[in-house]
């Protein structure tokens, strides 16, 4: 499993990826599923993958190796991140047109999702969530972000927490306490997780970051997170009922 | 959707459910997911259940029609919480013979859920969880709790903070922000909520309590959760590299 997220802030964009894949519990592995494609100066494009992991590689590898071609539209010359977003469509179209019909036979699963995000020279930052089908929907401002793969776990803090004017600090640690709480309820999702920010208009990767089992800052999140929330759920009231039941014996037809 | 809980502790057993269903968006109603079945002394069992609710609906209808004939092996008779499980799992798979194949022609899933827990005199509480193909099973110390429908949002409190020996009053509390969660998440889980609580050996119904909108506890537990851990989140310390962002214009190179 994996789990992805990314952002679109007034301030920036910030990306993150867990490293975890698996293929029943016996085979656990770490690949990257964040890839950066930077010329500073010109366009920043990140992109985040969930899914079947032969079909995700193969698909941004292709990406990648038609960038090479300079008479065809590729990833280093089209004019927008629509048109990035559209080529990442199409090549995993390929992909899965090449190698779908062949996991089929095994009921391997072949459907794969991305998200893409950063701005190219000329337009505003933007950001995309590509489908397994090929087709892409863009994050706007009432929901600024995306996730896929195990994302249900680490969205309630992020639905609280997140608005377009978040400021990047606040919202790299939120995104790290998303990615605490679904670690917590899933063993498929793991560290090391990378973090990526991205500045409105600097046309420059502005940091990225590989957090490791040994991350002291995130031991520490993850710790504080844990006792704040005990603590907060302690400083809750009981109602009236609730007393009754825990001082009771038994109250027959309080119904 | 739905969203159903219960939880086995030494204290007792909690149950809760929400009461919305939903056929497209547009055609929302509520209907009870908690159907309780109690002869005091003698047996308490509550069912949830989520899923196909014509399907839901018929099996518990037929569980109970079973039970007014004596001569049968019904919920009343049996000795077991086992066996009410299997009469559920039966009932259930008797609805999905009967209807499954003509919601197929429609492509309507005829999928079902239960969570059925309570206690048959002369033996332990105990808690089922009954699988769409009628199998089940039983929770034991280290899991003590079951969830079905929409169960994501609402799990990483209960992962935090429910253990075999946690007080009812907590568990209820737990369910209720475990609730909140979910409803904030999805809008297709909602009030009212039906809790039900059981105390260990009673052999009779302890507690329900059904949560409305306008419940004011229920709105003072969401307030509160929600702003303590918004003051959690905002005590989490930036690491270093997060202040140099906000502080920054551009860091090239940071990579």
């Amino acid at each position: 499993m994996t789990y992805c997220v990314a952002l679109k802030l007034n301030a920036g964009l910030v990306f993150a990826s867990d490293s975890r894949t698996n293929a029943g519990v016996d085979q656990i592995a770490c690949f990257k599923k964040m890839r950066i494609f930077e010329r500073a100066g010109d366009r920043v494009i990140v992109v985040l993958s969930s899914g079947n992991l032969s079909i995700t590689q193969n698909a941004i590898n292709l990406l990648e190796q038609h960038g090479q071609y300079q008479e065809r539209r590729n990833i280093w010359n089209v004019a927008s991140m629509f048109d990035v977003a559209q080529l990442l469509g199409e090549t995993l179209r390929e992909v899965r047109d090449h190698d779908g019909a062949f996991l089929a036979q095994n009921n391997i699963d072949s459907s794969a999702n991305f998200i893409v995000g950063g701005q190219i020279s000329g337009e505003a930052m933007r950001l995309f969530l590509v489908y397994a089908e090929g087709n892409f929907i863009e994050a706007g401002d009432e929901t600024p972000f995306f996730q896929i793969g195990e994302t249900k776990y680490g969205k309630p803090i992020i639905d609280r927490v997140i608005h377009s004017d978040t400021a990047l600090s606040d919202a790299v640690k939120c995104v790290l306490v998303s990615f605490d709480s679904t670690m917590r309820s899933n063993l498929s999702v793991g560290l090391p997780i990378d973090v990526a920010c991205y500045l409105q208009s600097s046309l420059g990767l502005d940091f990225k970051q590989h957090i490791t089992q040994d991350d002291p800052y995130f031991s520490q999140i993850s710790r504080r997170w844990s006792d704040g929330l005990k603590g907060v759920f302690a400083s809750l009231p009981n109602p009236d009922w609730l007393n009754r039941i825990d001082n009771s014996a038994h109250f027959p037809g309080t119904e």
